[in-house]
């Protein structure tokens, strides 16, 4: 195991113990070596980074993802929940996104604040 | 004067007290009222919001602007220098920017990169 | 109330009139102020303008919404709707709507004719 | 009937023999002339053209709709269609959307996945 | 000659009579029939269509331009000529450009303004 | 050294000898690890899987980088370079590149051949 996956699984244990295990039961059977190539390169090589804390580096994401928009939906959810688990707010995800509406345009803002309507409604059903 | 443009003027006076007089003298005989609307909604309406401090929101300026890429080469370079004002450091800037090779893409991190370069090299040539 | 918001409530009042409250119920919980917001912003600061008439204002943000394409798809299909009542006939939105292939490519086109198609049989099923 | 369309129409019959009257039937009432402009211009003009063989081209086309992402989506589909029967393997198409993580992002490789497994998906239940 | 193509010269005729010499120039040895393919497409094939005024055709291709960004800079000059060659006014020009800030972000509308400035003032140095 | 890294530094031996020592004198100081993180991302993960011959790969790449436009100009123009350093001849590099007219529209496909036209101008002022 690289030091890079293993920097990596260990930053997702704490966001989302899952995560790899649903990545390899969703696309390794297509793509032989997707998770742990996912897991490496995005945990391992950006977000167990230092420099810069967990829970600004997940807000980031949050406004990039949503100023991306229309490829993003998907992404984006997974997101904001894994940037409430930092110990982000609510109230910090929604402003992270509507600021987009200055660099993204209103759609990419509007669209944003529609995911997180549907996660924080998700969680609260889960609660 | 609006409460939003009084707030987008208190906070630029903080980050970049020149801000609106350089955009008007560009662009307000192009366009009446431009520089004036811009620090309404950009400044007013989004970053003098409560709910998450300035320095993460231009944190995720500088992510969303670096995943967008393209279009917003200059708008990053003052959003740079903008987020260094905010007390953030250079490696915080480094970080947010490399994190986007994720979501938008080698191309765009690394055009983020050169526009970090650029800003960094210009402050020290000027310090 | 500022006077780009009172411009901009002009405005809506003529498209579509219950836009603002629509836009509250929907967001404002989530996201205070955000409807006055994007009606001082969308209408006052732009639609209200002088310069260039309502209607060829609405083709335009057809045009640009086909082409960006995506994460627009029902702002365009709001859009439509706003283009309709500002006295555009159907034939010049969809020309307005293909014309983007030339600019955004085939997909972003077929798109637009699909939620232009969607707006169309609405109407004639509400009519 | 114009040299570009013909060259069109002879290529599409092996790809796809039904797709002009299916584009006809779904937007030339909406828009006179669409489906023979398609099949001169992407067809004639473009797949149509020597010095680059069809497979290729029909792989460099799910490359860049999955780089593309958000609005491509129903087109993605289509050209995996399109893209197997020129003779490409279902792993070569795989490999194609994944290479785009590096230039689009995840986001967009991810969502390009999901889509040729869509696609899969419905020729095994069709076979 | 196909009807296309000479509807799309007959119109570039007005608009721009060098524009295929120019493009055969520029483009024809690297790529065959490049000039007459775009000529056909664009102006044949689309701003040749009965259904909308070719002025308000020019302007929605100012605004997606603006919207699209970073790609475009390029043709956004040449189309802003374009649109003063059907009788635009500058202030509708710049009235077209400002409006896509609600759609496509400040950057992408301020990149705009960019724009239209060099070409009014090229056109003001030439006159 | 990890596998994938291994892997990567075999590709790149191949395509263009000196890319890491480049990217790590341009990169790594201000971000450390950055050329060895991309090119075990980059060619270990992706360019040097099974499944795809290199060849379609980086015609893949040119179609995506071009299609996407904008930000990717530097990149486009160094994939072209390794492109044909995989035996694609620059016939097809063209073609790759203008069949992307049909998906990304016209201003991406002609700022693609404006990079290639000046690779290829760069390589015969070399030879």
């Amino acid at each position: 195991m690289t030091d890079a996956l293993e920097r990596g699984r260990a930053l997702i244990e704490k966001l989302n113990p899952d995560l790899e295990a649903v990545l390899a039961g969703r696309y390794d059977d297509l793509l032989p070596g997707f998770a742990e190539s996912l897991v490496e390169w995005a945990y391992g090589r950006h977000y167990a980074r230092p420099g810069l804390d967990l829970k600004t580096r997940q807000l980031c994401t949050i406004a990039a993802l949503t100023a991306l928009g229309g490829q993003t939906g998907p992404q984006l959810k997974i997101n904001i929940e894994h940037t409430l688990a930092t110990g982000a707010n609510r109230e910090e995800v929604i402003e992270a996104i509507w600021q987009m509406a200055v660099y993204g345009g209103l759609p990419a803002a509007i669209n944003g604040l529609n995911a997180a309507r549907e996660v924080f409604d998700e969680l609260d059903a889960a609660a």
